[in-house]
């Protein structure tokens, strides 16, 4: 009997070993990836700030970093040397319970502390959480640490997104349009003739919202049930030859297909064409992270916002789906596809499926739902400093979902909502298209 | 049997005589009214613009009128002479489809055509509206005219609730302060003491959205079941007195209880208090209709915006009703209340109820739900230019429900959905409570 | 000699009187004009501000009253009653010794008082100044106060002009372009033919600035010695045919004829010809005090700011006056023209004159200098409120010289300094060109 | 006779290649100094831009290159290859004359081209420029080639004193207040006991403007007389401890101290102290090249604009120069003083002089004066593309003389107009008091 509860023990301490192992590598391999996705990047680049919405490369490092020295390190390892008491200041991005600091729309000016310190500040925050996890702090019973690691990993995939699309903003803004990347062979251009099909679903009461035993946001919480009336959705997403031809019809010139305050906004903003998009010679290009290209006619449209999307269904005869038609509908789908995991960087032509199958539903580029970001019936923020973080943008925005070319695999679910005000287009938000199935 | 036949048909014509009579003694009343508001106004504050949100009174008039004579006397009457060709441009509110018109900030500027001229307008309208029901053009199998003359109607009912709200901004904005009527008896003021009781609602579905046969707005339609979890709902709205006591509890300073767009609102314009509340010597007043007065602690809270009522709600652990939430418990309440039928032009304190029973359900205020302002599912605009109306809206606005106390009598309906972005708060805006019934 | 002596002194007083009854005479014209400026404005036409720069008529008519009753009519008449303690707030101008006043922008908000109001307020205060002579207050050996009713007479003067130039602004920002008055007839519109002529001046040391004994603003003197090379000076003023044909040689498009300030703001403004210039059917009309009328090619241009004068000398290959060579060139021409004496309100097309002759210096249109509007060397402001007057405007405005068309009958002098920013076009200013003589 | 001409040819030869060879050292040290200044700067603090006024680093670097390459190397050296067609776009400042360019306030985007190809873009100049003299292009008999190579020089002194006030106000914008460089000792700091004394000069035409061989700016000619009344003028510049004095006096809280845009400006802005002051634990402070050290009373106030220095003016009683009193007051003394050549980078306190002495009447601070930044009578600028320069500016600014602490030594001269706006206070501005001496 002792030697069975003594083996039990022991195993239960391997797996937790190896949890924390497996953290531990995760980890790891996160703070690693940031620096990857830096790397092509002179300082020069990681410094400037091309816009109010879009930080600098050298924020992002900086700021993930600070997450984890300010929830974890100073809070829960005895004995941490805080790496300079200038660096909470410069990179909180918006704890009001935790301080002032440097105003959004000027981190730009940061040229110190420089990247290099930068690096040095990574290096010394990333040899104490693995201090930490050696030292045995993380899984010992301090319920909760391991919890704000995960959150931590998670946190840093999302502005390792944020630092792809960031430095293509900068890039757009710039007249020598410079690539991130060398171009990589893209998928067959051709492929964008034949209509999108709309593949149905029934109604009825299903669950949605998280569910399981991994990690999720706050806002995807609780679990609840939602009423569906049959719909259809697009097994694809609107290409950029749609998309032209929406612009060929004069679609940005109609003033019925627009909500006012998008009609407004494009006329404030001049925009005829997805974001990013500019004519050279009359064609069509559009700024990458490989560069200036032409438009890839059969890919998805990106770099439209709500506005846009909203008004490309009404002249389609369709309408965007709810968060949770979208969510409904991947039930089974598997949460990959192409994403950073690809290293493509951009939003590829569809597949061929299977009829009756959904294409593009994670990867490639996020899709407006007509969902207002609101919270989901009983939810509360998470206690502390760490809750002031979902919920607070709970007004004026809408869902997107399924995540994008640069969205770090791992990193979306099927339940996962991206929020985004309705005029924002500097991500890579595209459209599928829904319908009623009446 | 011809004989029944005959009185059949006799009937029918009787009837159908009633209901035309009927629907002209309506819109005949509801054309007075607009001008009983207006009486009390001098030409100097019909004129004058206070601010972009708010139209002025002369220009509430014309637009009302133009309404009929570009969708109803127009297209439909033959032989109408359209009383000026410019008027369209003045008087157009936003109806792309109908042409180019005067900017909406720029309203106040038209001195010309004078008050008079509008008078004017509106005699020549009317008179023609007369001569349309007279000669049976309206309901003389011309599908559809009485439709409009009711939207005309209605139309006109909401701009009499712009007008005063205009008109009390307008007076808000004067140094001197001017009441638009003399103060009426006002309620007890002391029955303010004693929290709101909460009202529990069982979960289930259930139908939403306007059905029967009398008017509503497209956008209560089409009638759809709706999910709800059991909740509770505040039996009145909360008063000044509470709002009071969120003031001296640090509510306006601490960003925790904010939206983040919220917080950046009240410091970016230093809101610290409701709209149109004023110090002096120490002593809050609100300005109203009847002018500057201590703020009556027992009334409604008013000129609250979104954000404000959120933050409110979080301060006392409580959140916003959904739309359906309130729409289900308003079932078998009258739509009549302190409207402007009282005359009162103010919010009233809550009368005695019977326990467990709501009160202040309409007029008082309307009350923020957390709903953001969306189609219904499988909503349709009108088609035509009477389409452009509320669905161009659906996008960064909330839902407000239950009606004001300057809300023309029976303009309301449970299935009413009004709504206003989440920074304003010139109109008779407040919050009822609501919580989790779990 | 005692005899002569009460002669004497009886002659002095009867001059003296004399004097105080011209001057009383004076005032009241002056206070009059005011009013039948405003006669042919309807009530809501004089409570509407078009802009910041211009404000309403019933403020001008209040604020012109206010002057005399602040500087006056308060502190030197016993026993004056004034007329509200609210009128200060709401009709001071600038006075920031004078405590709080309704912000410049907001002039226009004020419905209230009522026009019917501050004509009770002017007729109060009329009788009071009336009073105020008849009684003897005025030279009755209290020094100053006759001076201050010389400047109230001139304050009031100059918003006459305002009060016109402001109408005109308000009437041009309304689609129905009402006019102001009926057409007078206008003098002959061929006499555009003709290249103006130059006429020469010689240098030389030159007192300048104002002496004598009538009234002058404290910016004119003291008077001193100015240092001219000699130059030459147009006839008249630039003309519209003149105008055209900069416009048709791209003058708003070339760059290099403006300086940087003003292209930045002709782009940002899309200004592509004169203010109140608008093109129907292709030919251009000008909105005026007639309402919209074809342009008269033979009058001097007006409406044009500091800018487009500076841009089109440099195109015809000349420059504008300094304000010196501008007032050196009038000595002995009487100061009068096509002033508000005419009645025409309109810039006219130049007289013939003897050759070698200028004309149009007085009236018709304020004439651009290059001389930026400083104080004169040992310029000392007014002692007191009253001192806070022309001094605190010198810096980054213009001077123009010799009144316009809309300006009072003896207001203008050779040595009255009129400025605006640079980017102004709302008064008549209009341009002379000038060139070296060496 | 043949000998003697061929002597005096030899020798006009041997005058010419050494007037050459001293340009070209001139040019060189030009060049270096700097790329010595932006030596103790990052990658990252050269190309980020602080505000709309102050450019990067790189793009100073860069855009002075482009001058020689544009206006010298490309028209001028047969078989030049240019560097890169992409950086006039780039590089180009505000020429109109040569193209489309980077809007002023987005040079900052400007992370590629990179500071390293902005160096090989120096090196490839430079190289090509040297060549030019040694191949003899310049002095070779095409006139004004030489001439160009000298505005290039004064030009690029321009951007080296902008490359330290524009780097100062990056540094100021950070939380972290970096220093440029190490603190140098500074003069004895207790030196500001003592008033200024006011030297006086008489009055009399002078000549003003440039005279003489070497290089002057055209907005210094022509030469031409002035008329001076006799004036008084401050043997030093005001100081920090008398600008304490005047904040403590509440000089920034009396409207009539100041110039009504002033007023506005300071209320707008908050400013309540000269620019990069910051208080510290109570403790004034000034943010210098140095860092953020305590504010040194002796030494002359600096980074205060005209506003603020008018309002100083009218509190001490006294008056602001004018250009041509400053100009008359320096003759005699050499151009010289605290500037760049000092190394101190810092103004300093004003050293005992003889009893009626001007002291720091070069270097140390910018001296605002009185007078407009107007065109001089009779001023042509140059033909061409290097013509449009100083005169496009000749609008609602204010002239500046004597140079400052970062003033390149040998830029300065007496006649030399430096301008600004009223608002702007990024440079090292400060205030001389004059007063008249009638």
């Amino acid at each position: 009997m002792l030697s069975s509860a003594v083996d039990h023990s022991a195993a239960t301490v391997a797996e937790e070993l190896s949890d924390r192992l497996r953290l531990l590598h995760r980890l790891k391999s996160s703070r690693r990836l940031s620096q990857l996705l830096a790397a092509p990047l002179s300082d020069e680049d990681q410094v400037v700030q091309p816009m109010d919405d879009a930080s600098p490369t050298k924020w992002h490092l900086a700021h993930t970093t600070w997450f984890y020295e300010t929830f974890l390190l100073k809070p829960h390892l005895p004995g941490y040397r805080e790496y300079s008491p200038d660096f909470a200041y410069c990179f909180n991005s918006y704890y009001e319970s935790h301080g002032k600091r440097q105003a959004r729309n000027r981190r730009g000016l940061l040229t110190r502390p420089s990247v290099d310190e930068v690096r040095g500040y990574r290096a010394h925050v990333d040899e104490a959480l693995e201090r930490m996890f050696v030292s045995g702090f993380i899984n010992d019973g301090l319920d909760g640490l391991a919890a704000i690691v995960e959150l931590g990993i998670n946190h840093e995939q999302q502005h390792q997104e944020l630092l792809l699309t960031d430095t293509l903003s900068l890039f757009d803004a710039q007249p020598l349009h410079p690539a991130y990347r060398t171009p990589a062979p893209c998928r067959d251009q051709t492929r964008h003739d034949g209509d999108a099909a709309f593949i149905e679903f029934p109604g009825g009461i299903f669950p949605v919202g998280f569910s399981g035993t991994g990690f999720c946001y706050d806002n995807e919480e609780p679990r609840h049930d939602a009423l569906l009336q049959p719909f259809r959705l697009a097994h694809r997403c609107v290409t950029n030859a749609e998309w032209l031809a929406f612009m060929d019809d004069g679609g940005y010139r109609d003033p019925l297909l627009w909500l006012a305050d998008g009609w407004s906004a494009i006329n404030a903003n001049g925009w005829d064409a997805p974001g990013y998009w500019h004519q050279r010679d009359g064609v069509w290009h559009q700024m990458t992270l490989e560069g200036l290209v032409p438009v890839n006619l059969a890919a998805p449209v990106a770099h439209v916002n709500y506005y846009e999307a909203n008004a490309f269904a009404n002249w389609a005869g369709k309408r965007l789906p709810t968060e949770f038609e979208w969510e409904i509908a991947s039930t089974g789908i598997a949460a990959a596809g192409n994403d950073l995991g690809t290293g493509l960087m951009r939003p590829q032509p569809a597949a061929d499926g299977a009829d009756g199958e959904l294409t593009q539903m994670f990867g490639d580029v996020w899709e407006w739902t007509s969902s207002a970001y609101l919270p989901y019936p009983g939810y509360r923020a998470a206690p502390g400093a760490l809750g002031e973080y979902n919920g607070k943008f709970m007004v004026s925005q809408n869902v997107l979902r399924g995540g994008s070319c640069v969205t770090p695999p791992g990193h979306i679910r099927r339940t996962y909502r991206n929020f985004f005000y309705p005029h924002q287009r500097w991500q890579f938000s595209g459209v599928r298209l829904a319908e009623d199935a009446a």
